[in-house]
């Protein structure tokens, strides 16, 4: 079913599929990476669970009437997605205040926002994926005003049923990142991947660190957080 | 009239006013700065050419029905002006890219905005007046979603305004910062000041540097320009 390899990421390979030109594989790596690439690791699974918590995390929205690229998982490391074109921007959800936010802002550490901060960040390596605002986002990506509001709107939509979802397994969602993309007819869905790579996540009753944070500050062992993560979200799906 | 000195700023100081406690007297300074503060220069008559700009702008943009914390020129370096609480939004508006932005979002420089993109930085030394979009302005500041559309509308229909001011001088309006302040029953006005301190003009025909960039880069002198800007302006305040 897999034919040839057109694009290789830091975490995701992508191929064509045979006979069906709208359809793409994501093969899901072990390749941890941060701090723009600077820091590199192999773990051994991570490419098997963050496929499986990806896949449940989109068929989750589907069932909440969220539309994304992903069809379904075709094996422990690949899914079968839509074909769509990234819209460059990376839109960041906060529920509480950690990371790049404190330092840029002086934002207290661990503060909750009760209304959720939702941020646009133009997705382009080079530039280090710099903070843009709305009239920056419009600008550079020719995105409508009414599109953004929908993007904006679904991320808002999207936080609630995830934190619903966590919740359920004792787990704070912190913070995270969404991409957007544009199908063959020009609307836009959630595109890319939902996984502990991309939420910052935090286990409700100690606090301990439960994603991608445990590699970039050297904490824990990655794959046994996101085997914990995965495991407690299997044995909820039914609840 | 003048009472005690209540503040002094980079380039103005803040006087309260024997008798009238709603009142405050600015008087604009010789001093220039740039790079937050990290070069400094005096040059003697810049006080008053700010002084002179500015009121003509305030007044200028009452007459528009822009309401502002002017109340009248008291002498060659003194304002008098309502007292408000500053809301620590820099609000910028760009015509032009140049500057900050082109590097921060690679942005072209010298490409035209057909639509004014609108900025909010956070003012604040400290952080170095960072980026901010509006769910971080509503959750520092604690401006309502309504006033921050207020304070945007405001920006674009100012720059409207000055646009066409400077068009009858022989001037590009590249980009310039606003600020705003809260009077005592709490209505947002206009606030600090509108000068070449606080704008980037480029002069139509030759696209020389009208503005404080002329002492960032060491171009030109200072006083000069902003005479240049002074008298063009007097010329025109009846046409």
């Amino acid at each position: 079913m897999k034919s040839a390899l057109l694009y290789e990421g830091k975490a995701k390979k992508v191929h064509s599929v045979v006979g069906e030109e709208g359809q793409l594989i994501l093969e899901y790596k072990d390749d941890a990476t941060a701090f723009n690439g600077e820091k590199h690791k192999i773990f051994k699974g991570k490419g098997r669970l963050n496929n499986l918590i990806s896949s449940h995390i989109f068929h989750y929205l589907h069932e909440k009437g969220v539309a994304s690229h992903f069809i379904q998982a075709l094996s422990d490391t690949e899914q079968l997605v839509y074909q769509t074109h990234i819209i460059p921007i990376e839109v960041v959800v906060r529920n509480i205040a950690t990371g790049s936010l404190t330092k840029r802002l002086g934002i207290t550490e661990g503060a909750v926002f009760h209304e959720p901060l939702v941020e646009l960040y133009y997705k382009e390596d080079a530039l280090n994926d710099p903070l843009m605002n709305d009239d920056h986002a419009k600008y550079i990506t020719g995105i409508s005003e009414g599109e953004l509001e929908f993007i904006k709107e679904q991320a808002r939509n999207i936080n609630h049923h995830l934190q619903v979802m966590y919740q359920k397994i004792g787990v704070k969602l912190v913070d995270f990142k969404l991409e957007f993309g544009r199908l063959h007819d020009g609307s836009i869905v959630l595109s890319d991947e939902i996984s502990p790579d991309t939420c910052r996540l935090w286990e409700e009753e100690t606090g301990r660190k439960m994603d991608k944070d445990v590699f970039r500050n050297d904490i824990e062992d990655l794959v046994e957080i996101y085997d914990t993560i995965w495991k407690r979200m299997e044995a909820n799906v039914h609840v």
